[in-house]
């Protein structure tokens, strides 16, 4: 049942936004939109919606280690996110806290002194922290002591820093690393991020302060699309990342919209990543970090509430499925664009939240239980409401369950039955025909076979009530038979195999639970029982259609019918239908669940 | 964009669980799995996994009430939950704070006095009360004196009630109301709950306690399916709801899992509902409360944290999609189970969590984006890599473009493509054939129209090439006709209509194109700029390949690709295509490209 139900476990560090857009709100929601598990340890509480934060109450420092811990001790963790931190005290807090569960030392190992095994230690999963220091409406979300204890003790433990503009300038004029001071004489203003220069030289600097990788974010600053060409001429060795954004090239006139123009409005992240020396390779040369810009069109949106939370919470959930860091940026900054264009405007009188599920959809049929293992199945049935019940449990199954259906009316059945099963297998070379691999085209030539051999019964019941073959041959072909059969060859010629399939499993199922049914109430009546509902039921010498029921109820044709399910059952497992593709399968289910009781209207009417 | 992604708003009131199984965290999945928009007030902090709650820390009531305010000041919530409150304060604060918004006085209309203009109160929207008292592992999560507050405070405000057995017990013991007085004679004894007519009558019980309804959850009971025959034949007018148990009937032999037996565990939950007098009808009699039984089968697992947020969490969220409380009930238990089945076993080492998201599935392609109206073909594009650029930037195009091609290569090129026009030709009457609305039928009929229109140019060309008609006719099938040609009959013959649309855009796409992408060229040299990539493009006058260019760059051509474009965009939007139909899709296409590309091969070839 939990095939394929691996969810791995995130934790984010953050505060916790009322409003459901940001923090580890919109953390949560991010997380499960990657399939990923959601643990949270809450900074600050704050009071806050689209328009603004109202207040900030923060967690105690030692409570907000004890959420860690708990976390920690209990959840495999494969990625962590730390967001707004809100002071100094419980940024010591949270690294305290892990520096406790993923400690590097031995020390772990060796204070095992009893059982003298070393306890392999944790290593601390990948970890971004978005150093998040004020709120898009201008609230103060981070002590300013709090910044250098991040950059100082923070930073050297993540894979990746995702400040935005406002943060990086903050950060920057706060530290003064020795490289700066060296590169530009002494005094130095206040550092302002501005172009797209200013970010890719922002970018290396903040670089330098000790995470493995920078993400600055540049949501706030305006390139124009030429800007992207200028650099990229001048800096050969970046990497340009479109997204929104066809591939470059001269032939892509209907598709590409104008966003390779000149004087089109971009948002430019810029990636900035330490290349690891590699060993074998001898190069005296630091190579330099490696540079990749992710463009994409600006959009006009104010709900952009929450896109930092989203972005670096979006970029730790890859991290925790397997993606390196560049990959998980290129995924994240993607998704985060397309939840801002998808987001619902109506929420809230501000800046509105993002749409965190933009690429989930309805699963509309469930996964099978152990009580329902064939749900789409259990669901067309449930859904056709008394269709189903006014097919197999037909006045014509009763009567022929009792043996007490008048001789003519069977005989009529049969041999329209017979009519209808050259559709019937008809419909299965059709199957055949569209078949694409050796088992499934096997799968559907045997149950021509299958068919061939029931018709052989058709017969004899025939030559028993004294009707020749030449005679069942010439039968007439009722309405009834012609529409219903008609109808299959119809849908299989212009839907796909699934849609035949589910076509034909109402004809297979049906018969094969008439069979059963039927068998049951015989076998109580031998045994002495009632039958259901009071019927009597008269055993095999009173009853001229046992043979009949037994056919169905028989080992064989309830063998293809339990194929049959379960191959139209993994098929909707594996490739699940869409509202409107169900609603597809439904219409032809009910249809041919209408045209089995026709057919049984027809045997009772003689018509 | 954001057409049809209106996501209702939905509140929790309730404490944070750091694990993120239960609480807020446990809420908020909940929410987003239904569609609704999270937002969330906590009561207090838990330092919580899934063994057990290590400590808790409650927020002071007065920012508790400051979230609440925050909230409902800004966004238009539809519907509230209250969960685990943990004291009589925060009760009391969260009660304030939602009266204060949703008050039912007229004050502050008449307080408006200066406008003297009554502005509408907003009503109170639909509130399901979680009496949350003690955790699964024995936690107590709630200062006694608060029941009391929220049984005589909360309670009348909530359409639904939702306590377990131990919380029904402890209400039901603490409270003494004149029903239960009058009924047994006092002392009376503890109230235990032990068996399902105990629920019946503690459902009962509780509904006299002042909400609209309760619904008492019955999972730390266990209840025979006979049991639920026997008081369903004792109370006729009980409704029983079973869920992963087909509709009764004889005649479920094969899909039915044996839960109907007898002997089999079930969980029922009781929905106890006030029936509103119906004032049309003065019957003197106050109808009894209705009752609902929602039965499914036992099942064994150690996922249940959270059990309870959900359920009431997937209630509110039911009614904030306009469900009422029967309805919305019935599936959220749905939703429950289906989250216990469908959980990720491996997280945590206690009592895991549920799977909330056991509903949604992967949307493949893309919602359109204003930069990005053309999602799926997009997409194919994009991951076919080079295939697309290796047929839409032929050499045969280039030189084509440049008016250098040899004459014998555009020739036989132009006759095979007179034969493969059949196919293709043949091909749409084949959509037209599997088509079953008029619109799409005179759609591909009119295509064939345009095609057989397209194939005069063919033989004007030829024309002016000295070749006859008769020729032309004559013509030998090259390998890559008959591959390209015999591959769209087959898709054509076995997929749906989908995806041959898919297989006739690759053409119909790429055509369109090479047409435009020449075209502007060849404009650019006519202006006396350089053609792009530095071509030397000849006008009219000196490019024998003008009319071909103009032919596909035309209105008439590029019309036709913008509907088969905006055709299969529509399909992909309004039916999104699981991974595996996706890739199924994406196989077609890419194919299609490559012979696309083969066919210009041989006509650069002569093959």
């Amino acid at each position: 049942m939990s095939q394929g139900c691996r969810w791995p476990a995130v934790l984010t560090i953050a505060g916790s936004d009322s409003g459901g857009g940001a923090g580890i709100q919109a953390d949560l929601k991010t997380f499960a939109a990657h399939g990923c598990y959601g643990t949270s340890a809450i900074t600050a509480l704050t009071a806050q919606n689209t328009i603004g934060v109202q207040d900030v109450f923060p967690t105690p420092s030692e409570f907000l280690g004890k959420q860690i811990t708990s976390i920690l001790s209990d959840i495999d963790i494969k990625a962590i996110k730390t967001g707004m931190l809100f002071d100094a005290a419980n940024t010591r807090a949270a690294i305290a806290a892990l520096e406790d569960h993923y400690s590097n030392s031995d020390s772990n190992a060796s204070n095992d002194s009893k059982s003298n095994v070393a306890i392999p230690t944790p290593t601390l999963p990948p970890l971004v922290c978005d150093p998040v220091c004020v709120s898009t409406s201008g609230h103060t979300l981070l002590d300013p002591d709090a910044i250098s204890v991040i950059v100082e003790e923070l930073f050297p433990l993540a894979v990746l820093v995702t400040p935005n503009k406002a943060e990086a300038e903050l950060i920057l004029n706060l530290s003064s690393s020795p490289q700066r001071q060296s590169r530009r004489d002494a005094p130095t203003l206040p550092r302002r991020i501005e172009t797209l220069n200013d970010m890719l030289l922002a970018a290396q600097d903040l670089l330098s302060l000790g995470s493995k990788a920078v993400l600055l974010k540049g949501g706030h600053l305006v390139v124009l699309s030429e800007d992207v060409h200028r650099i990229s001429e001048k800096h050969p060795s970046l990497l340009i990342v479109r997204d929104g954004i066809l591939p470059d090239g001269g032939n892509m006139e209907i598709l590409q919209a104008n966003t390779n123009s000149a004087g089109v409005q971009l948002v430019v992240d810029v990636l900035c990543q330490t290349v690891e020396n590699d060993d074998s390779d001898d190069s005296r040369q630091k190579p330099g970090p490696r540079m990749t810009l992710f463009c994409r069109p600006r959009i006009d949106s104010t709900n952009t509430h929450g896109t930092g939370c989203t972005l670096s919470s979006a970029v730790a959930a890859g991290l925790a499925l397997g993606a390196d860091v560049s990959t998980a940026v290129r995924r994240a900054v993607r998704y985060t664009y397309l939840g801002i264009i998808a987001a619902d405007p109506t929420i809230g009188h501000g800046h509105g939240p993002l749409n965190h599920f933009h690429s989930m959809g309805e699963l509309v049929v469930p996964r099978p239980t152990p009580t329902t293992p064939y749900p789409l199945t259990t669901l067309l049935i449930h859904r056709a409401g008394d269709a189903w019940k006014a097919y197999v449990e037909h006045e014509f199954v009763r009567l022929l369950g009792r043996g007490t259906l008048p001789r003519e009316n069977f005989v009529h059945f049969i041999r329209q039955d017979y009519l209808y099963l050259k559709y019937y297998a008809r419909a299965y070379a059709l199957l055949s025909a569209k078949s694409t691999t050796f088992p499934s085209i096997s799968r559907a030539t045997q149950t021509v076979l299958n068919v061939l051999q029931e018709i052989n019964t058709h017969k004899a019941f025939c030559a028993s009530f004294g009707i020749s073959e030449d005679e069942l041959e010439q039968t007439p072909e009722s309405a009834a038979t012609a529409a219903y059969g008609g109808y299959l060859v119809d849908v299989g010629m212009r839907g796909d195999t699934t849609l035949l399939l589910i076509a034909l499993l109402a004809c297979l199922l049906g018969y094969g639970e008439v069979g059963l049914w039927l068998k049951k109430n015989v076998k109580k009546n031998k045994s002495g029982d009632t039958g259901e509902r009071g019927w009597v039921i008269m055993d095999e010498t009173d009853n001229p259609y046992v043979q009949w029921i037994e056919d169905y109820a028989g080992e064989r044709y309830q063998a293809a019918v339990k194929a049959g399910l379960e191959l139209i059952e993994t098929r909707a497992a594996s490739d699940p239908p869409s509202r409107a593709r169900f609603e597809e399968w439904f219409a032809v289910w009910k249809r041919c669940t209408e045209l089995e009781k026709g057919f049984w209207d027809m045997a009772m009417g003689l018509s």
